[in-house]
């Protein structure tokens, strides 16, 4: 079972350490974790004149070759998750393959979008908020916007939450591996 | 030609008017637009025990009865789109179809992360840009995420960025409007 690793990861300075740590996660529960940078055959990225634009191929076509898709959800500079994991899961979903999340924290949305617009935020009569613009706040108690649990929902996939130090969240694979084991055993 | 409105617009207290005008538009290009929370036939959604799962699998059902899909991708309470938003179109993506994206700025997306995390951002030896957990910056060049402006290139589709000011950015049609006719031109 070919599983692809989403999320940003691919961002920090360790990226190919955490790489090899998730793939040996993904062993002890016999699947085969792939990297977004890792190699894969894609004639289209080859011949790409952008350096981004291959990256996005590969991407793609690692996506497209995957029995899986498990996405690191933990918000990333901002309440939501990395936008390029986000993208990933809806295309994922839409393949019709199986699906996992899993994030770092365990504070729901709302309460994040709260503490990021700060006093930005305002109370509404009906008890519901909104942003300084008036634009509404997500209040479903979910993990993320509903469009990311209603994927995850759709597709019978777990969703795993857990309050991790902010200092620890971009390396701690508890969660990853709880949500990984549940994907496992499901699919 | 059915076309799929993907965009935060539906937080907007004014939403019911955004989509009569966004409507108007694509019926003056000879199509017709598809808003979230219009209705649409699915079982699966009148069946949901929670409001918000019936949110999400009518968008999943309008989405996926769509010819195409245009996403608003002006930068939604940080550096990238609306989360929700970046879903749609991965996910639009996956089914094949063509996909149109707009943005109300064109500053680019280094520049608003940078932006965003202010004194955070610090510069490397290289040239390139971390934040203060050393997690790197993008820096293509491109309007957001590599995966969104990447999906965008690999379907062929176009995607228009024009500077409004802060205070129209979720009205102003414009770049929707150019976006728009050069999806319809060229499906």
């Amino acid at each position: 079972m070919l599983i692809y690793l989403a999320g940003p990861e691919v961002f920090l300075p360790d990226a190919d350490a955490l790489a090899q740590a998730k793939r040996a996660v993904c062993a002890r529960h016999g699947a085969t974790g792939i990297f977004p940078t890792d190699p894969v055959d894609c004639p289209e990225a080859d011949h790409a004149e952008e350096a981004w634009l291959a990256i996005y191929l590969r991407n793609e076509a690692h996506i497209r070759r995957a029995d899986a898709l498990i996405a690191n959800l933990t918000p990333f500079r901002g309440p939501s998750a990395d936008p390029g994991t986000v993208y990933e899961l809806g295309f994922m979903r839409a393949l019709g393959r199986p699906v996992a999340g899993y994030s770092n924290t365990d504070t729901p949305f709302t309460e994040r979008t709260r503490a990021f617009l700060g006093p930005a935020a305002r109370p509404r009569p009906d008890g519901e908020w909104e942003d300084a613009e008036g634009l509404h706040l997500e209040a479903f108690g979910l993990h993320d916007n509903l469009m990311i649990d209603g994927g995850l929902r759709a597709a019978g996939g777990p969703l795993v939450t857990r309050p991790v130090a902010a200092a620890s969240r971009w390396h701690d694979l508890s969660a990853f591996e709880a949500a990984l084991a549940a994907l496992v055993k499901s699919a």
